[in-house]
């Protein structure tokens, strides 16, 4: 009586007899590519947000210029770059685990909503932060109603342009992953798991 | 030989031998509610832009106060008032038909992505713009750096927060057609039709 693998030679490779490791190996693959991706989303998101929060936090030239927590505005330009940085760097940190482990940090189910649902809150938290910060800078530029604070303090008006428009980039890239968080939601709510259907 | 249907006595319904059509009208059924709660949603969100729209165009009291077309921030409220009044009104008329003719506007995978695609776009414009208005309006009243038009004029002041407040009442209603038409959109891409299949 001959077993099957009897008949192969020295150095073959034994028959492939079902394709579902093959495929799930490629599955492996574009679920970690896509990790990939959203990292570096993540850490594009949290690198604009925490350089728009520094340099907001930082505009105070001396005692005659006018400092950013006297405006409303700045304050909370300051309080959504800080906020999306922190939840980039946590979100960072579960990616990075999911990456390396292969499972997700928190229950699957728990996370692809966690993700997708906070992506969109602090989307539309920093965007409306940006625009109200816009706002203000072209006030105090004197575009209508404003005083003159930028023809006496220019440094301060530009520094705060400069936080307005980091926190701008982090918006896009935080959009960005919001996208992607969703398609995966809308894989898990598909299939059942995070792995990914049409990539 | 006797027909199955002779069996019956008079005033008895026939046996159901499947339940596909059963299931199929509680189907249309359901989505006819799903379309008259987003209807309800559009006309929410038509009535509130609208309103923000006719406050802010109507703002200027006499010669000696401030016209709202002096100020990017508000000119950028009325403007995104106004798309959003005009976009959900040409949606309730896609609504509308829907619920009459039994079939989308246009062709059922455009539509379902056209309406969450704009959807979402329209909500992040319209919550900017707000938030633009708002940051505006405080620097308006004092709370740093502006000049003290309130205490000039305050019924142009007070209008503008109306028109500003009826844009965030808008963008909320903006907001839960999103939802609704994302789950939409979900449920199409299970299942390939617009049928719902979780209600």
């Amino acid at each position: 009586m001959r077993f099957p693998q009897s008949s192969l030679r020295n150095g073959e490779t034994p028959p492939r007899t079902s394709n579902l490791p093959f495929h799930s190996t490629v599955s492996v693959q574009k679920l970690r590519r896509f990790n990939i991706l959203i990292l570096v989303f993540r850490l594009a998101s949290f690198s604009f947000s925490l350089a728009s929060a520094v340099f907001m936090i930082t505009n105070s030239h001396g005692s005659d210029s006018p400092n950013w927590h006297d405006f409303d505005a700045f304050r909370f330009v300051l309080a959504a770059n800080a906020i999306v940085a922190f939840y980039s760097l946590a979100e960072m940190g579960a990616s990075i685990w999911e990456i390396l482990k292969g499972t997700t940090l928190l229950p699957e189910i728990v996370q692809v909503w966690f993700d997708f649902g906070h992506d969109q809150v602090f989307a539309y938290l920093l965007l409306s932060a940006d625009a109200a910060g816009t706002a203000l800078s072209r006030t105090l530029r004197g575009g209508g109603g404003g005083g003159d604070t930028c023809t006496a303090v220019n440094s301060f008006c530009v520094q705060s342009d400069i936080s307005v428009a980091l926190g701008f980039a982090g918006f896009l890239f935080l959009g960005f992953s919001s996208l992607l968080s969703g398609f995966r939601l809308v894989c898990f709510i598909i299939s059942g798991s995070r792995f990914l259907l049409y990539l």
